[in-house]
């Protein structure tokens, strides 16, 4: 289904060369009274990959196959590569692109693959979309520029993404983090944003469901599909419509996220809690509290490689990894 | 059956002298193997009722009266006196008594009646909630102190909270606002608290919904009852396990947020989905971005009275009640 | 000189109905044209003085009296009372009138007693204002308000404060202290109010020095007086144009805190940043670290009392008191 | 003298196999004894220069020429390439080079080059350092990891310091510039770090002159040179202990920020202190306010080459620039 509707969207702009269009408001139009358009699917559940390393820091090809055979069993819509948990900031843009078509090539053509590609500059941005579009990413991932903060005003995030997604050959999913960037993305950019045809979603990972429902509201003539941005809040944010999660811990609980989510998407109120509620504690510790060398311990508990990070991260301490390890047993996953 | 409870309280503390304990520890195990005992039943929709004013600034006890009225056709679980939207820290002790006193007799006494009675100093807040109680007050909400942040570490938290729900002849509900007192009660302070057999519950309005969920999966088994401190996040609140609400959107949309609590218990989704979707806009305007002004300027609207507000609050300037009108008319509420 | 200024003041306002102007413009402009007048100096070093207590928590008047006599052998320009470091907020209004009028007595005629008037609401600020000014307070230290944080835009400020300035018999020094408020004042607010007759300096305790030094100089032409908030950066403040200080510190080190004035003053860079930097240590100790619990500990060891606090505060731990008791060693101070 | 010093230690380095310490705590008993032992005098005032673009964005060296001719006029002790100012996290790798060398070339040999060389990776970071030092750059400025801000604890902060550190061929500066990273790097840190023997100062944006003086007192004994990393607190760093400055402002006002440091470092208060307030407003404008596009649009004033920025940065909007304009105006330096 994608594909076809990639191709589509191609198609179009090939005949009537509006696919990128320069001026958002004509494009909002344009699309908006379209009504043979239709976007990329992309609801469901993604685990957003590390990337292992060997000792000395070097990337690990093979635990990277190892691990991938391991979560191709379990129903995932997909793979996000280069996410925030990927360490995609400590790899040059030549390990970028080689993880990438690595992924999607031990994926397989029944997954969708996202490549996080966002950059500080938009020019560099462009270019990786396009790089890893050319390996056979289906869709890019853009966390905003946030080194310049002040600068970030509405003009500039409006100009960047425009930017981006007219270039990008392939579409724009939104990233929000801003535990990491200290930025939130005004929810009057994203709402124009939504109007672009080439940008697509948005994965929220800040967690304020105010926020993720003001935003589904407001975008719901524009088949723009929010994700969750973590497990630990996924039955809320689809009880205000969201379509899907991209969450940390789906690398180590893969079934069980994916199963939340089913039990979010069905009446049975009662199940879902109490599965998100035991969710809620590890999930903390491999996200927000201890991040990725919380995410990498744990994951050798469950038959995954984890392995050590890229410094500056330092591996947990034994008394951190003892924190981890009670938050897992608590909800009786462990 | 509130009232059976509260007396059956009263009762064991007078019989075994065990009901205002010294020691959270000792009470935790004391009443966790008592199994006849069970709390105050908190659950429902509360509307934090704002304090009328004439236009000198004097309390419009009429006025007051006047929207009761209309409150009272509304299945509301009770009343919240004296919350921030009741503009309490502007409001002296006799003030803030009288007003307690007023609403106890105009609820009637089918209406569960919650006074706000925390102050900076321990031994005021102690004071005042005796004082409440003895007008009529069924519980009391305790904000924490906040003037001296950096001294507010979790024993001063502990200590703050035990010795006001030692003597306070009513319950204890802990009030977190962090957008108005800049800090957050510590989960682990929460924790402990909810041991303590005069501390039933929580009012939460900083809406971080995995905050919340955490709080409900650890207090589990203490009769802990968490309630909404918005109706921008009741639908989320609910599916996490909060029992409740105290919603400033309450005041003019009552009927609504009554709706949207049953559809939330509900297996109807879709339709709560709906509900809530279409609020969070409006109860932006009346938290959030506009507080109390925003509140009692779209209260006119709804045929209650608002009224001016004590200074150094300001009535929203033209442009301001424009956009708040806008968000309630987007979401087909006026 | 500040007495005749004062009453000049007073004169002025009688004869020609113009001292507590409603309108800031005018009244700025009718004052920029008067060469005549001249406003309070305050120019000095003040102990922002703490609230003694027994160990029952009440106030302990004979304690404030064996304090007072000791600091009256330093050359204070005066005294603060009531500020943060006296727990105003835990104090009713009764205490706050009491323990004014009490220093007042104890001070004697030469020293500027200046009193904390600051409340939530504009009507509770200026009758405090107006009550300590009966009992002999020459100028009142006025907190903004800070519960309704969303709602402190501009307008509410300038309102609040010119209300308060108009109404109030003794000049206005505003007092921002973001650490406690989560609020700054903005430069905008202070820059208009600084031409307000009766609103002649500010004690700035969040110790941005940019921000103070971009008060200086647009104020240059107002006679508006800028005393630095602690110790801990009165030498910086002396350079960029501060007039004195209001420093915790001084409770215990008057005579080295007035001795470090005078070297800011002179030319001797040298020595007084020696002595600067020997203050920074102790002085983060007793405000922004421990803030009034690390006060009153290390009070007791330079022969003042300290005393226990009101609940929540609580005393150091030991270990917090060995920390605060280091500091104070390692600059030689102890 | 840095020459000579610098080149003392590579000899020292080579002798004993001491240069590189993998033992922070022997490193610095071993230097503490050593009295032969000198630092590179980093003292002076440098301008953090930009890094000028043709309107395509490509790297516009003749403009660069350009400038520098005019800078080399100043008494500035040298420049800093690649700080924030230099747009740097939107050049490449081989640009980064590329710029230090140039710059390096038209300095001349009696101008410090400092080069920013930190990434968010380790090895990176000592990559970058390793070239720009074979490119002629006799210091790095190294800012601090900050994309996973929760996980860069103290143990983090000092093992990536001191593996960069022992692997630089040339002294590390750290740079601590929390506006834009979103982390003040701890003192306790920057306190241990003092001590690495190619650790040899920091350059602080933050502006807390309690931090930095405090910094300056803990470090008095390691021959640890602070940096003001603004004109905006220049004087206040001066006066308690900097011993020069990284100034924005000094790529358009030259020679008064080199006045503004004379003044500060003499015994004419009065004259300094007049200078840095007309200082603060402008310097506002182009650093925290505005940032590089403030800065890029007013060298053009001042007859240098501002010029374009790289995208997502923005040119300043006409209204903007009037408000930059003014600023200057104001202080009459334009």
């Amino acid at each position: 289904m994608p594909y076809r509707m990639f191709m589509h969207k191609q198609l179009l702009s090939a005949l009537v060369g509006l696919f990128h269009p320069r001026d958002i408001a004509n494009a909002g139009k344009f699309f908006s009274s379209s009504t043979a358009y239709r976007r990329l699917d992309i609801s469901g559940i993604y685990p957003p990959i590390p990337t292992p390393f060997n000792e000395d820091e070097s990337i690990a090809y093979d635990k990277l196959e190892f691990n991938m055979k391991k979560w191709n069993k379990i129903p995932f819509k997909g793979y996000v590569v280069q996410g925030s948990t990927g360490e995609c900031c400590f790899l040059n843009m030549d390990e970028r692109i080689q993880v990438v078509k690595e992924v999607v090539r031990l994926a397989g053509p029944d997954k969708l693959v996202i490549a996080g590609s966002g950059c500080e500059s938009t020019r560099e941005t462009i270019w990786l979309s396009q790089k890893v579009a050319e390996v056979g990413a289906k869709a890019v991932m853009v966390v905003n520029p946030y080194y310049f903060k002040t600068n970030m005003n509405q003009a500039a995030f409006l100009a960047h993404y425009t930017k981006v997604a007219d270039q990008s050959p392939i579409p724009i999913i939104l990233y929000n983090i801003p535990s990491n960037t200290g930025i939130d993305i005004p929810p009057e950019v994203v709402i124009k944003l939504a109007k672009h045809p080439n940008i697509i979603g948005m994965k929220d990972s800040g967690g304020d469901i105010v926020r993720i429902a003001a935003l589904v509201f407001a975008t719901a003539s524009d088949d723009f599909q929010i994700l969750s941005g973590s497990a630990g809040f996924l039955l809320p944010a689809y009880a205000v419509g969201c379509v899907g999660g991209i969450c940390g811990l789906a690398n180590m609980l893969g079934e069980e996220v994916c199963k939340l989510s089913e039990l979010s998407k069905s009446s049975d109120i009662k199940a879902a809690r109490e599965l998100q509620l035991r969710i809620v504690g590890p999930n903390a510790c491999v996200t927000r509290r201890f991040g990725v060398p919380g995410m990498k311990a744990s994951m050798d508990w469950f038959g995954y490689y984890g392995g050590p990070l890229r410094s500056p991260l330092l591996s947990l301490s034994s008394s951190e990894e003892e924190v981890v390890k009670q938050a897992f047993q608590k909800s009786n996953f462990l």
